[in-house]
């Protein structure tokens, strides 16, 4: 097995040792009962001491990850992940594991979307009963009949025209103004970081990320072999007075930030804050990635416009979510750049998969183009409104002393926080047993990961669980907290 | 403007910054009429000789990719690419050129699928006429109605389970015995490449490729920093005997094939040689990427059983496309490999996009249950063969003395070759001004290309225009071979 390892980082070769297998037992990419190379072989592998390699095993064996047998070997524990993946990982293929890949960590909180659990607030998307799945089966059958050779060509790899013109508009209600030959389409907004991650960020680069964010993203970002600073938030959104003095030291190339209803706290960016963004970026001359997966699920006014809006100079890539409040079937975004940063994201877009599907572009169509996609994330919003107003009431009428959150004013997740010395990974392992999930909060970060939060998606479950689900989870985090001795709890991330 | 420069290789530095600088204008990364850094910033910036940078800039203009105007600076010509991407890189975004990209060379070819032509034999795709569109139309009706959810749920990462079932049952008749759990869908073959290539390729790691191939997997192993070697295919396929001999002091990660029909030449890899292969990746534990687009798709016996099917060790990562001869507005593949190999693309799916599209892997499906497939692939060989056949026979007719061509026994190309003096990328400058287009076969090598080839893709042109568009073709060729100066039409590439 081989690890990179950076020898001039501050963080220990233990350390980096360790949060290296881990990462790859979690990710489900070791899986159970596999073994781990022996010391010896290890520390030879990676010219290290033979004891950096002793103390990297101890720590994965007192966060439980592994078991040591006597004279046999050291042994991928379970770690309650459920993944279907291949389990046949047995003798002939052991020569792999010397293969080196270039995936440090990958999407945990998939681990946690298990469908096993009836209830699910892990998920950030919108119960299926909330979609209107009839109007877009009768409009897609419409459309179809008319023009079947939709399934027999490839279109455009920027995308389906019509379909771009149909954004356009939509880009121009949120006063972003563009020309359709500056829209790209991609598969949902995960790829639109990819694909500005694969085009812009190598090995070293440094990348600016909210903390805490989405988690999905930082995985991208080290995928690239990217050195990831966090900026904290506040409640006006990213603390611009810390970013600017990373970017007068630490020449950041690209930053990464979730405007509107945050992932994971439901924060938005004020408007000041935007303003001073934009021009930090200007100055230093940083791309910035505004990530927009459901801006127009508010729920007292509308967020303030995207950065993108006062983009003049080029640096902001804005992507744009769009099935996941209408038709997460297709997973369809946007993207929308300047310049040769906009062309060379469209070379990779070739690279990755030479264009979106045609029937997934086209499904979406009909909704745009009809006063039918306005009414339906009006209703949307009510609805999921009223889903807030309740969830955040059995907070208040059943949530232990100690606990608290932050009521979001759009969007689909609640951040709540735990006394600091718990951990909500080990809650999360008491609720999975009662068939609930939720997202781990140290996922959401890149830097040192605070372990007391978690957020729980309130959008997903169908009405009739969501009051049950909540008051259950109330009651296990209230029997978590008197019981679980806080030492233990804590696990070393 | 930022080039990475290797100063060890032996490529000369001008002839680095020439094939940079080439590369971004033929992929539209650098844009007509935009102005190049000056000579002094340029040698500044990359730390290089005045001279350097003046006799790339003279290549450059040879090759009329840049024209000078003195006193005012360099500007880049139009390269006669169609692309509709933005245009606006103008003043506000010149800061832009100074962002490092990963991104050396996309995806050529798709510059030559422009559909303005109207004789397309640059495109590898079914002609619609020829896909069973009212049958799936149908059949999306049936499905959709009777489950509108399909719409509005995101399904596994790793692909939907019904259609992996499916799959599996297709895999088996080709002798590759795999479980449901050790397939993952995937948005078409070349997102297939890129997850292999994203997983296990990074900077300075060796991918051995056949020359020529399939230029947009190029592109891919570029992107990632590899270093490419070529190895030659003679009519048995990639020639072991060079192979193993780089195997012996190149150490490589990776080789690429494409065993049955390759693309561009139409080479079925023999029996004999598949065996030879994957005992040299055993040996040498090399990862071989099978590229599966189109087995199915034979005129007279079916290819061997892939390398797959011979595959004890896991080390073959297997690509079969599964829409571009049923639904290419579905773009489906599969992949399948063993051991931790299949978890780590995995993982890598999850990074790209979280999966792909419930909507288009639901409609191939109803396909895949009925007998209707194998026979609709029936028909399609025999209206494909036919095809074939009239191409040879108008080429046998009408191509002038002096070109070769290689009569592929499936797939949907034919290789052609004109004398060595010659090169095609002249020769379809001339074709495009009549809206005839094929595939220059410059772009499908990795080391010294050969400019004498063309790949012709007769499968994508209605009946009607086939014969127009190949007695066109050979007239034109006719007259390029005999009033060209040979030493002018030659790029220097």
């Amino acid at each position: 097995m081989k690890i990179e390892l950076n020898r001039n980082s501050r963080t220990s070769l233990v350390q980096q040792i360790y949060e290296n297998l881990s990462d790859r037992i979690r990710s489900g990419i070791l899986n159970e009962e596999e073994c781990l190379p022996s010391i010896r072989e290890m520390s030879k592998n990676l010219e290290v001491s033979f004891l950096t390699v002793v103390k990297a095993y101890d720590l994965l064996e007192q966060n439980n990850l592994v078991k040591r047998v006597q004279g046999k070997g050291t042994f991928v524990k379970s770690h309650s992940i459920k993944c279907e993946k291949s389990k046949n990982t047995g003798s002939p293929y052991k020569w792999q594991l010397s293969i080196q890949d270039y995936l440090p960590r990958t999407h945990f909180d998939t681990h946690y979307n298990s469908s096993d659990h009836s209830l699910q607030f892990s998920l950030a998307a919108i119960a299926p009963s909330l979609l209107p799945n009839r109007y877009l089966e009768n409009e897609i059958h419409i459309m179809l009949e008319k023009n079947p050779l939709i399934l027999s060509e490839y279109g455009p790899i920027q995308g389906d025209l019509d379909l771009r013109i149909a954004m356009k508009r939509i880009l121009k209600k949120q006063k972003i103004n563009v020309s359709q030959k500056d829209i790209l389409v991609t598969n949902g907004t995960q790829q639109g970081i990819d694909l500005a991650a694969r085009t812009f960020i190598g090995p070293g680069d440094v990348v600016i990320a909210e903390a805490p964010t989405y988690p999905a993203a930082l995985d991208i970002f080290r995928s690239r072999g990217a050195s990831i600073l966090p900026v904290p938030i506040d409640k006006n959104g990213i603390r611009t007075d810390i970013l600017i003095k990373l970017c007068e030291t630490k020449n950041p190339k690209l930053i990464y930030t979730i405007p509107n209803f945050h992932n994971p706290t439901g924060i938005v960016l004020s408007n000041d804050r935007r303003k001073q963004l934009l021009t930090i970026a200007q100055e230093f001359q940083i791309i910035i990635i505004e990530d927009d997966p459901w801006s127009e699920i508010y729920y007292n006014e509308k967020p303030p416009n995207p950065i993108k809006s006062l983009d003049t100079k080029g640096n902001v890539i804005y992507l744009k979510g769009l099935s996941k409040t209408l038709i997460p079937g297709c997973r369809i975004g946007l993207l929308t750049a300047d310049g040769t940063i906009f062309n060379r994201l469209v070379s990779s877009k070739m690279n990755a998969d030479l264009g979106s599907p045609l029937l997934t572009q086209k499904a979406l169509y009909p909704l745009f183009q009809s006063k039918r996609m306005e009414d339906h994330i009006k209703k949307l919003r009510t609805a999921l409104k009223i889903r807030r107003d309740l969830v955040i009431k059995l907070l208040k009428k059943h949530m232990p002393e100690g606990v608290e959150w932050i009521e979001p004013k759009g969007g689909l997740n609640i951040w709540i926080s735990i006394p600091e010395k718990w951990d909500t990974k080990q809650l999360l392992l008491e609720c999975q047993k009662k068939n609930l999930s939720f997202l781990p909060g140290f996922v959401c970060f890149c830097g040192e990961p605070e372990t007391n939060h978690l957020r729980l998606s309130f959008s997903y479950l169908n009405d009739n669980v969501l009051e049950t689900g909540i008051i259950e989870l109330c009651r296990i985090l209230k029997e978590f907290l008197s019981v679980t001795p806080p030492e233990n709890s804590r696990l070393i991330l």
